[in-house]
């Protein structure tokens, strides 16, 4: 292994002054594993236009070929999370062959329950039960294919709600979605577990059924253990502070995991880091301060946190955009492990308002490429995932090959 | 004339014990005028699903007799709004005609530069002069388009804008715009106007070249005084106390215009008034005010105002949606008609704080229900316009004879 | 008792063709009960400046004597809630007796862990064990007043948060605040509770140790039956759908109560119902819908509601904004008495959006200031509360007695 | 001038290698100015509490030797400014000599028409005539105060507005403060400036007289070339986006200068960027593209910015406060200065999103610690302040000489 990067050299001397452990570190970003989605490698856009990216996966195939390009490019994106029907395939076994192959694994399976014309007005939470029915069994053929697959996670996001004051008993349907939410928990198999995410608003603009983190909590502590919250970071209220949310969830052991991406406004789905970067960078505070807390955290909530990006790359390159995801995530842990616990807990506890928020940032403002570029050099992969990309032209190859009129493997209207 | 509802001869005679010319505001009801949108009758949806509604219109002609029938219904909504190409039609004598003969006016025209391929990164704004000039020719052949059809308002709006920092030059942009419009603005005729509407945030998400009332404020400043603001009520940041704004437009000669819907979140497009309709009473208390002010509103302003619905129903019968849209604004401008002036302007000047705020919502609190069907009835026309609607079956007629496939005509992706 | 009223008549016959009991509804309003807060009574203000008002209340009897006004004017209003140390006497006896005398109770308990020097960076999360067990033994004290007093509802507000991050552990503070909670809970008498208030921000600006409901709500969870969540109006992020929190809280038999005002932007501290009466009428929905709901929601939750009033009154007379805001929830009340429950249900059955949303708003559509006109004067009181306070010139009255010199009484700063 | 830090030498090594002239660099960063303000020095709190700090000034002296500190140790902070009455003083002259010998000269003038009795309904907006001519007699003593120091700008914020809808009109107190606001534009001396600052809300909350910055242009339009807008960071919406607004008034010449302070909620005045120092770098890199445009920007606007800060410390130590701000600002300019333009217009111009962003991210991911550290050295100051301010123990000092009893100072109610 070389170093001879004079930039890492002189960080490596930095950290090593400063008491830290180098060779831990990077250890713990070689082991870092971000899933990416494989609805993010299709087309999407907003409710006006979804502009066709030439390129864009029009098969489940395809989006496992881009997911393990990103992964050849980054090695800390090795699984792709799935989107039953989108990516419903006759021969599952044949897919999961394919996948090994390609050096790629299958993660979360992802049912959808609002697409059909039967969930206009919502999905569990429906007033019919014929409705709530049809809804249970996809996310019950969704849960055999987990079987199929191996996949340990079954991450749920409903668009149930109403538009508009009176339109259902917000009561009646929490009781639904608790019963059906049951019927589901009861078909999990051991070792896997059932990924509650909760939304803010949109596409439901009066109430939204499972509106917020306390309400995903709620529902999980009555289903059980195996039963945990997803943190979309992109579903909360102006101002919301995340990493709050994150340390409560860690610390109650219901933590299940994220769907990383950012916004300024709404869900705007725009790349993780890329809104806010200092936000990313306290979440991932909390989560390795949790993971090395004497404090105790429910152990395999801390270590078992599935980290998901979940994005709407609307005129963006596909590939790209998800390998700087992929990256910026990088950047935030590598910068959450260069904080200085002791010295920070130190501060906190003399009440040294501006000590203590100087050593967290001491650690944000440190410039972690050049650790990053070492990462990856230990690792075999190309120092700079972006351009080694570029240079591989892939996004133009399968431009040519798929071609641009390849709108059909979106999944979203209009896709 | 029969005023035989004991409720409204009981308002009736409260109102004239107050001082109020009865007759007189029952004049400015009738001559209310809202104007529905074409697009509206069409269906339309969020970025994850457009549920096709039977009945959506398909063609121009279909948009316009669901008009037709809101103001059938109504009385008070005698013009449609049309979007180009949407409602592009080969023969325009032919369709004006067919609007006579249903009783209807067109009314403004709506250029759309934000679906083609080509405005992926923006229209007027964008860096490339070739996609500029397109957006140009575009909105120029709206323009030819306003004088075959009589149009008095061109309405503009721009889905202008950038989703990363650093995507492109903010003041850059801002010079392309100005310039655009420039160009834009020496084309129009006399006594017609440029509204310029602006919108916080989506589809763009980081910035928006039109991105508050102050930007479109000094663009129609520097065109001229046929350009005037429009203000969409869902265009704001959480917050924002829009009659203020409308305020200020008013006094400043500025106010070209309403696109009405309500928002609890984001551009929710939800029906006027259903979300918070003491804040649309509010806008329409300033509207009032400044009609009957003393103190100079530049008088044109505060005549030509449009009001016009812009909406999308997601999951509400259309033509349903539509009526009530137009009974909330009625409702709305019942109440600001029944504020005492007189009396408010005293406590003000008395600094009586809370008695002031209790002389305006003395005329919220009343029950407008019987005036407005006392209104109807000296109209001719049906006192409940929504129980005239279910009557009339019209949703059910539509609904067979176009059918539930008739997804083609929305506009928007996926409908 | 005469209901010589023509337009609450006219009200009566209708709502009796609409199948509703007038008696019974009378009968609702006439049991309902708002607890005004003794510091509503003295002078507050905001960060910049409190301006004095003459006749603010300077001793503890003088803030009863206020609340007792309030009670006699509108017949709801007949307990007012205590803050400790504000309003601490050293004869408990003598101060009950008093209140009897008035005819009025007290209420619930408020303990104050925001304004010792000490509590500069917290409370009962402070890094301090000997900041902690101070506030512990301040709030145990008042636990004590609370037997002497009669209270049955400790009201819990904590200031504590951080304004930086890094400045403390969030999660370290969140094992401090359990810990202290649950010795504080362990010294409830029976029937007794603990309500916990939760606020998005201020006085903390980066994170408050008690955010959101969910903590609160966690917090709860783990104390037992006695902790319940309070529920301030204000203190909710942009854009919050309360109703929704309210609707989960009943549903999980753990909405305590509620602290009373309106907001805009923040925690603005306004007169409730005033910047959104159709949020609060959608408050006392839930909240009667879940009293009449044959879905099982925890009855004694329902019943057991402490519905109080917490508000700043910085430029407004006190008393008056009192009697305005118990006004208002009675509004809200009556018109949420007022759904047609049956039918709502059924439209809701049956899909039917708007149909669900208008039967809904026809109740608050009603005007029912003749109803509550009505009401008053069958308790014997004035038909119309502001009116008579202005004949009684109470608060010419009291400016005279106490002077506007009294800034003392306040226990904010400045007042 | 030595450069012995390795860290300086290759970043400047790397720079000098991406064509960066380094000179050019660090001379832009010793030229930089940030006002600090001499309220910041005095104790503040939050309507809760002020916590008065041991040391905190107690006259304007005392004020004055603080801003001198913090200039000693940054070199950048070379002006104060002042705030009329509190920091009015007998003998100006010898305050100025004062100030001379301190090194530090007196900045922007700030009236106060917020917290005299008479102003609880507003100040220039008022409906009485009285109280808008004291307010204007006020402001224009502060004018004749501006000729005295010889301060270039008159800084005005209005806290005027309304609390309830109806309380006034929002017209009639528009054309007040317009008046009002000629009356003292025209006395302003020539080569000053007046300073519009615009805020959301509070302590106003229903509407505030200037509530954005569209308000604060269009008022200054009227008034002429020397009237300007001032930008606070803490006064705006959730969501919006500052540096788009910053670009807007430098393209049209109106941005005369900025109230520095960071919020994540709502104006909650703390230490500029350490709530999203991203934000900050985004500021600075509009600042920084205008100053070197070919596209016409008027060039007295971007040469003549005011930088002040304007921050409410109420809990950490008061000088450390005011340096760390300073430290901020020069780290967000110094990322600022190290964008690669030309390769930035290169990418914006190709329509490459992504490549675009990561030229502007590049230079914020880089470390400019070493280079301020330099910049520093070079100036023949302490390369880290905070370090220098607690070597000097200076805050001891003053706690000492002063005493934490100094509540009278501050201005501010409670303190």
């Amino acid at each position: 292994m070389s170093n001879s990067n004079p930039a890492y050299q002189l960080l490596a001397s930095q950290l090593q002054d400063g008491g830290f452990d180098i060779e831990n570190i990077k250890t713990k970003l070689k082991q870092q594993h971000i899933e990416t989605p494989s609805w993010g490698y299709g087309n999407s856009g907003t409710r006006f236009r979804v502009f066709p990216w030439p390129g864009a996966a029009r098969t489940t195939k395809e989006k496992l070929a881009d997911a393990a390009m990103v992964h050849q490019l980054t090695g800390v994106a090795p699984s792709v999370a799935l989107h039953i029907p989108w990516d419903k395939v006759e021969d599952w076994d044949d897919l999961k062959k394919y996948a090994a192959a390609i050096g790629i694994k299958i993660g979360a399976i992802n049912p959808n329950v609002f697409q059909d014309e039967v969930y206009k007005f919502g999905s569990i939470c429906h007033a019919d039960p014929a409705v709530r029915k049809r809804a249970i069994v996809h996310i019950l053929e969704c849960v055999e294919i987990m079987k199929i697959t191996g996949s340990r996670d079954l991450s749920l996001w409903f668009a149930d709600g109403t538009n508009y004051a009176g339109q259902d008993s917000i009561r009646g349907r929490k009781h639904r979605m608790q019963e059906a939410l049951a019927e589901i928990y009861h078909a999990l198999p051991p070792n896997t577990r059932m990924l509650i995410e909760y939304k803010f608003f949109e596409p439901a603009f009066y109430h939204t059924d499972l509106a917020d983190w306390g309400i995903a909590y709620a529902a999980a502590l009555k289903l059980g253990p195996q039963a945990q919250v997803l943190v979309d970071t992109g579903h909360h209220a102006p101002g919301t502070n995340i990493e709050h949310i994150v340390a409560i969830l860690l610390d109650e052991g219901r933590l299940g995991g994220f769907h990383f991406n950012n916004r300024k406004y709404a869900d705007d789905d725009l790349i993780v880091g890329s809104v806010n970067p200092y936000e990313l960078f306290l979440i991932f505070n909390e989560l390795v301060a949790a993971a090395v807390s004497k404090e105790k955290v429910p152990s395999n909530c801390a270590k078992n946190v599935a980290y998901m990006i979940d994005q709407s790359h609307n005129i963006e390159p596909k590939i790209e955009a998800m390998v700087q995801s992929v990256i910026n995530c990088q950047v935030a842990l590598a910068k959450a492990l260069l904080v200085n616990r002791a010295k920070l807990a130190e501060r906190q506890a003399a009440g040294d308002v501006l000590g203590a928020h100087r050593e967290l940032n001491a650690a944000y403002e440190t410039d972690v490429r050049p650790l990053l570029a070492q990462v990856r050099e230990e690792m075999g992969l190309p120092s700079d995932p972006i351009a080694a990309l570029q240079a591989r032209r892939y996004e133009e190859k399968i431009a040519q090959e798929r071609g641009s009129a390849s709108a059909e493997g979106g999944g979203f209207p209009g896709a």
